[in-house]
C-alpha cells in the first residue's frame, strides 16, 4: 500500500508548480543548518552554564533536560522540511534504509557540520567572559577547571576506547531503534504534534541512562565540528590528543550503531506488520483509518519528504 | 455495544488474508521482546550511571524520570504489536480480565524474561569499566560499594518482609489502577498519541511517591531476570539471600497487587459507566462520538488487538 | 449558543434509557472517591519518601513534580465521571459559578475527605517502617525529626496566620484562574486528551512558586482529612496546636480563593468572549469548528457532565 | 493562498455583529493584562521561593522549570484572546513582522507593564514575611542577603555591559527563532492543544541553557515593571545603580534580539516553503490536508487573530 501511495502522490506532485524544485536542495540545506544550529547552540550552552556556574547553574541532570529540549527545538525548526536530522549518524542511517537519497549525504553532513561549528563560535562568544572568569583564561581539555568540555565530548578516565567505542554504538543504536518506532506509523508513534518532544525526550533519556562513561556524543557531527573550533580557538591539538586519541570515536561508532539499531527495529518489529498489500483499499477499515485525520496528514507528510528527498 | 463491535471485525478480518496469522506468535513475541529490552536496558543504565558516578550523574530522581520515560520509550516500540505490558503482573492482571489469552501468557512472560536477562548483560557489558572502576573489581549486594542494586531491587535495611510485601501489593495496585483508567475509553484516557508518555509518567510517579522501600520493582519478570543474571556474572548466590531471602516478594507481591489494582478500579468507575448497549448505533451521540477520528481508531486497535490476543 | 447545545443534548438525553440515572449519585461518588484517593495516596507517598529518606530519595523539587503527576493521575481515573475536584475548594467554586449542583456539595465533599483520610491511613501503613526507623517510633509535629508533615500541612516558622491566610488565598486562586482557563473552550485549553497532565502541571507549579511558605494545601479537604487521620493515629492534639493553631486556615482560606481566582477570570477573559448566540449555525466558521473532532467531543463532554451535574 | 483564506474569512467576519468590535481594545488589553499577571506573578514567586528558601525550595533548575510552566499557564490564560505574548520584545518583533498592528503595540506595552508592576507587588506582599526572615528586614541588590534579583535581572560579576547585550541579543533571538517556528503552520509546528506548553518548554530551555550570564530576562516589560517596583518597594536606587548601569540592558537588547532571530528564522526557512497560491484548491493535496481538522481550527485561529490584531 505504501507503494501505492507513493505513486500515487507523484503523480500529484507532478501536477505542481516545478518552481519550487529549483531551490530545493539550498531549501533543504538551509533547514537542516538552523535546526542543527539551534539544537547546538542550546545544547552546548546548557553545558557552558553548569561548568562554568560551578554548581550553581544547573548538574548534569540539567544538561540532560536541555541538550533533549534542543533537539526538540530543532526539530520543530526544521522538522517538516529536512526531517531536522541534526546528526551525522541519523543522516547516514536514513540513507542505508532508503528514507533519504544518498547524493543527499553530504548535503545534510556539510549542513551538519557548518552549523555546529558556528553554535560553538556563538557559545563561545556568548559564554566568553564566564568561561575566562571560570578557567582563569586557561583554556584547558583536562583538570579541574577544563573546559573543553563545554564543546566536545571526553571519556571518563576509566574507560578505553574499546569500552568507548561499545558505549558510542549501543548509545546510537538505542537512538536510532527508538526513532525508527517513534516514525512507524503502524505501531504507536507520538502523533499530534508531539513528535519533536518525544524526540527529545529520546535524548534526555539517552543522556541520563548511558551518558557518564563518555558524555554521549552518538553524534558524529556534533562532535568533531566544535573539537575542531575549540582546536583553533585556543585549547590546541590536545582536544585530539585527549582520551587516548578519542576524538575519533564519535566519528565512527554512531552511524554502525544507528544502522544496528535501526536494523533490529526492523527485523523485529517493522517486518512483521501485517501485510497490507494486494487487497482493495475499501476492504481494509485499518487503512480507512490511516488515511484519516492526523494519521492522514502525518502518512502524507512521511511520503511528500521521502518523494522530495530522494530527487 | 463493544461486544457487537468485536464480533464486527471479527468477520472484517476473516476477509483478511490469513497468511498475517501463522505467524502471530512470533510477531508479537520478538515486539514484546524488543520493547521490553529497551525499557529495561535504558532503565538500568539509569541506576548505573547513578551508582557508579557517585552522585556526579544523577540521584534518585534521575532515576525515577529515566527509568518512567525508558517504559514510555518500551510503549513506542511494543506498543501497537504486542501492547507493551513489559511486565508480568500487567499480563498476568490482563489475563485475569480477559484482555489477553492465558495461553497466551508464557509467550509474554518468557519474552519478558529474556529481554530482562539480556538487558541486564548489555547494561553490565556498557558498565563494566565503570563498575570495576567504582567497585575495585569486587562485585558485592551489600555494603559502601554494592552494585548488584543497578540490576535487581533491594529492600531498606528497616523493611521487613511483610512490610515490602504491603508496599509491593500498593505499589503494583496503584500502577494497574492507572493503566486501567488510562485505557478505559469512556473515562477521561491519554488520547492522541500521548499514551506512551502518560504510562511512563505513572512509573515516573511511583518511583517517586513508593520507590524508598524497596526500589520499587512492581514487576516480576523485571527483576528476577536480572537478579538471576547477576548470581551468574559474579555477584553469587547474595543476590538471593539479602534482605532476609527478598528476591521471592518482587516475584509473587506484583501480580496480586495488579489484580486488587485493576479490580479496584473496575468496581469503582469502570462498572459503573452508563448503559450504552442494547440501542440502535444512531440513537446515541455519545457512541457516534467514539467512532470519529482518534477515539475511533484507539477503538479500533484495542479491538483488533484483543481479537488477536486472544486467538 | 451553548445554551442552545445544552438545551438539544438534554432532549437527546432523555432518549436515553433512565437506569443509569438511578445510581448516578453512587457512580459520581465513587468515581470522586478513587481519584480522590489515587491523588492523595501518591502525593503523600512523595512527601513520606522524602522526608524518611533524608535526602537521598528526592527533594522539594520531587514533591512538587510527584504531587503535579498525582493530580494528573486523578484526573484519568475519575475526569470523566465526576470531573475529578479532589478538592472542596474546587467543588466549593464550581457550585458558585454553576458548574455543579450545590445540592451535590455534601456528595463531593463527603467522597473527598473518606478518601483523603484512607489515603493518609494507606501510606501511613505502607510506610510504617520507615516512619519508625526515621522518627525512631516518636510521632511529633514539630522539630528536627517531625513526620506530621507528611500528611497534614503546617506553615514555616516566619509565617504569621495572617501571612498564611493570604498565600491560602492567593494560591488557591491562581489554580482555579488556570482551572477555568483550561476548561475555556472558546480560549486556549489544554485539547487532545492533554487536559489531566496539564491540570497537573498546574499544580506543580504553585508547588514550585508557592509552596515555601506554608506548604500549599490549597485544598481544605486534603489537609483536613490527614490531619485529623494523624491526630488519631498518634501524632495527638498538636496537629491542630501547632503553627498558632494553623490547622483552620487550609479549610477557609482556599474556598474564598477559588472563588475569587474563577471570579478574575470570568471578568477578565471568559465575559468578553465574542458573542456568538442568536446566530445561525452556518454563518459563523468558528462555530462549525467547534463542533469539530475532538473540540466536539470535548464540548459534548463539558456538556453532557454540566448536566448530570445539575440533576 | 494565506491572503485568500484571509480575505475570504474577511468577508465572513463583516457577517458577524460588530457589537463585540466595539470593546475588542479592552478585551484585548484584559487579557494581555491577566495572562502576563499570572506568569510573571507565578515566575518571581519561584524565584522567592528559591531565594528564601535558601536551598531548602528549589534551585536554579526550578526556577528554570517554575518559569517555563508560569508561561505556558499564561498561554493558556490569554492566548486565544491577545496572543499571550506578555513580553515587550515579542510584541514589538509581531509588529515588524506584520502580525500586530502597531498602533496595538502600546496597548500591549501598557498592559504588560502594569501587570508586571502588580505582579511584583503581589510577590512581595504573598512572601513579605519571607523576604522579612530571610533579610532581616535590609532589602539588598547586592550582597549575601540580595533579595532584588527575586524581582528583576541583574548580571554575573563577571559580565561587562556589552557582554550581557549579547547575552540579552542572542537569548531572545533564540525565543523568537523557536516561537517562529512553533507558529509555522507548514513545518512541524505543537498541535493539539499542546502550544502553551511548548512555548513554556522553549523559555524552560532558554533558562537551562543562556541563564546563568544575567537571570535571562529576554523580556523588557518583564524587568522594568518589577524593578521600578523594587525602586519604589524599599531597595532604593541601587536596582538601577547596581551591575555598572544594568538595567537599560533587557530593555534595549530584546526586541533587538527578537527582530533578528524571527528575520533569521524567515529568512532560512520559512521564505522557502513550496509555493502554494495561484493554484486551484482542489489540485494540491497539501492545500486540503490544511483544512482537516486540527490544522483546520489552528489556521483558522491565527487568520482570525491577524485579522482581528491589525483592526
Amino acid at each position: 500500500m505504501k507503494e501505492q501511495g507513493v505513486s500515487q502522490r507523484k503523480t500529484v506532485d507532478v501536477t505542481r508548480p516545478k518552481v519550487w524544485l529549483r531551490n530545493e536542495l539550498l531549501r533543504v540545506g538551509l533547514a537542516e543548518f538552523l535546526c542543527t544550529y539551534v539544537m547546538m547552540a542550546l545544547g552546548m550552552g546548557c553545558v557552558a552554564q553548569v561548568v562554568t556556574g560551578q554548581g550553581e547553574f544547573g548538574n548534569f541532570l540539567s544538561i540532560n533536560i536541555g541538550f533533549g529540549l534542543a533537539v526538540a527545538m530543532g526539530v520543530h525548526v526544521g522538522g517538516n522540511v529536512s526531517g531536522a536530522h541534526m546528526n551525522g549518524a541519523v543522516s547516514f542511517t536514513m540513507c542505508v534504509f532508503g528514507r533519504l537519497a544518498w547524493k543527499r549525504l553530504p548535503l545534510y553532513i556539510l549542513a551538519q557540520l557548518i552549523a555546529s561549528f558556528l553554535a560553538a563560535a556563538t557559545i563561545y562568544g556568548v559564554y566568553y567572559e564566564a568561561i575566562s572568569d571560570y578557567s582563569g583564561g586557561n583554556l584547558t581539555v583536562t583538570g579541574p577547571k577544563a573546559t573543553a568540555g563545554i564543546f566536545a565530548t571526553y571519556p571518563a578516565p576509566y574507560l578505553s576506547l574499546m569500552g568507548g567505542f561499545i558505549d558510542q554504538v549501543f548509545g546510537t543504536a538505542m537512538l536510532l531503534l527508538c526513532l525508527m518506532a517513534l516514525s512507524d506509523q503502524r505501531n504507536k508513534p507520538a502523533a499530534g504534534g508531539g513528535e519533536p518532544l518525544v524526540v527529545g525526550l529520546v535524548v534526555v533519556l539517552i543522556g541520563m541512562s548511558l551518558g557518564s562513561n563518555s558524555g554521549y556524543a552518538i553524534n558524529p557531527t556534533r562532535d568533531i565540528a566544535p573539537r575542531v573550533f575549540t582546536a583553533i580557538a585556543g585549547w590546541g591539538v590536545d582536544v585530539f590528543r585527549s582520551g587516548n586519541g578519542w576524538w575519533w570515536v564519535p566519528l565512527v561508532a554512531p552511524p554502525i550503531g544507528g544502522v544496528l539499531g535501526a536494523g533490529v527495529y526492523k527485523a523485529f518489529v517493522e517486518l512483521h506488520h501485517r501485510p497490507l498489500s494486494g487487497q482493495g483499499e475499501e476492504s481494509i477499515p485499518l487503512k480507512k483509518e490511516e488515511n484519516n485525520c492526523a494519521d492522514r496528514k502525518a502518512a502524507e507528510e512521511v511520503t511528500l519528504r521521502s518523494v522530495i528527498n530522494k530527487i
